[in-house]
């Protein structure tokens, strides 16, 4: 058993909880939780399974079942919980793959349905968009290079698993993957406050882009020349913007309502 | 100046920060930043502005504004620190009185259009359910007992400023306002898993009521009991749940869309 908060293992884990770079280099992240683990097993993607003294003791079937096929460690409940990013922890974690996806194939998707995000910078809210591009039936999210960590510890819990099963590429330049998109014969449509067209007006049944702005500054100017038409989600009140992942969510689901029934 | 953390308004606004229980005997709350505060001055609410010494020194003109028409005290930036609530504080918080509404003149609002929260519980969700709430053309937002509190200050921040603008009320028994709400001949609609119909399926164009449940729980089943029908968004992939703030969006966006060139 681990007991020493100086045991390298615990050292690693912490570096890849707070360092992006580190996990960038390493192509690996942490998640938390049985049910990221199992997820992350279907993938083929989990490395290796800390489990704290007392979650051990429990011995819930679930979790046998899965350290009896991953290599694992037990760690004193002390040490777990430096290791751990949660304040009520289950008491296990492990070392993930991070996934990763060729832009071709996030590219040919047939639903042609791309989320791209211009920017996000809140953790939160990339997590939650990355859910919610699931549920709505999107191919892919394709992130600009400023937009947050999606393995940043905050950011994997909020997906609720779905950083394990929606495709998603970080794009050195966002335009040209716009420009991409557009040439292959789809509609790239962006949020802006000014939109010239209601975003329930635009036509999302033949497959769209869609871009979604930073919190704070909305989309670059060099990236609203690239689309096709700039969308506004109307506002009653006084409010100046609605949070980013709820512009999202609306948007998504609004091109799913359109397109349900429609055989792809 | 105020340069000691043990003065008394100094351990008044923190207890106001942390302290529920605190705030509702008193009725007020803190809130943070110039917009924020401002918003409270104009619905008449602001009681008292506390500025950090060195915001004090930047003499911007709306905040000279504000504080030549309030009570206010300047503060060092080290005090301040303590009774802010953010990382990167503007410098200037205030204590604000809780806006309060009667039941009567929630139901009585000629846009028809409630959403019932059946125990939110999460601060941030709370916050952007209300934003979204505004934006979308919400009567009011009434919260069952069980709901987060909506002083807490990261709800209060995740509002950006809609809790000074939408009508909202936290009631003892959320199945006798459902009642009420039918009884004055709407619909009450509430999110469920297996909910029998699609939420763009439900006509909002008459006025309606719209449930969203607990992030973990969904409804109650004695509130289940009281609706006139449930709803549920589709979801692709194998997501289990979209984010409680994720649905009342999709939903009220719905109705807001459906509702959009009616004139009520």
């Amino acid at each position: 058993m681990i007991s020493s908060s100086t045991n390298q293992q615990v050292k690693d884990i912490i570096k890849l909880q707070k360092q992006p770079k580190y996990r960038r280099s390493q192509s690996l992240f942490v998640a938390e939780g049985l049910k990221m683990l199992t997820e992350a097993a279907w993938k083929g993607s989990l490395v290796k399974i800390y489990i704290s003294e007392s979650a051990m003791q429990k011995k819930q079937g679930s979790l046998i079942k899965l350290y009896n096929k991953y290599p694992y460690e037990t760690v004193s409940d002390k040490v777990f919980g430096h290791m751990s990013d949660t304040v009520t922890t289950q008491g296990i974690l492990g070392i993930v793959k991070q996934p990763s996806y060729s832009m071709e194939s996030i590219l040919e998707d047939k639903r042609h349905m791309w989320l791209l995000l211009d920017d996000i910078r809140d953790p939160g809210n990339l997590g939650t968009i990355m859910r919610t591009a699931e549920g709505a039936g999107m191919s892919a999210v394709i992130m600009g290079r400023g937009t947050a960590d999606l393995f940043n510890p905050k950011t994997v819990r909020s997906t609720m698993g779905a950083i394990f099963r929606m495709p998603f590429i970080y794009a050195d330049d966002i335009t040209e993957v716009i420009m991409q998109i557009r040439n292959n014969g789809y509609n790239v449509y962006g949020t802006a406050m000014e939109g010239s067209i209601i975003y329930d007006k635009a036509d999302y049944t033949k497959g769209a882009g869609i871009v979604i702005g930073n919190e704070a500054n909305g989309i670059q100017d060099r990236v609203l020349e690239c689309i096709t038409g700039s969308i506004r989600i109307p506002m009653e009140g006084k409010l100046e913007s609605l949070n980013a992942a709820v512009s999202a969510a609306v948007i998504m689901y609004e091109a799913a309502r359109q397109r349900r029934g429609i055989i792809l």
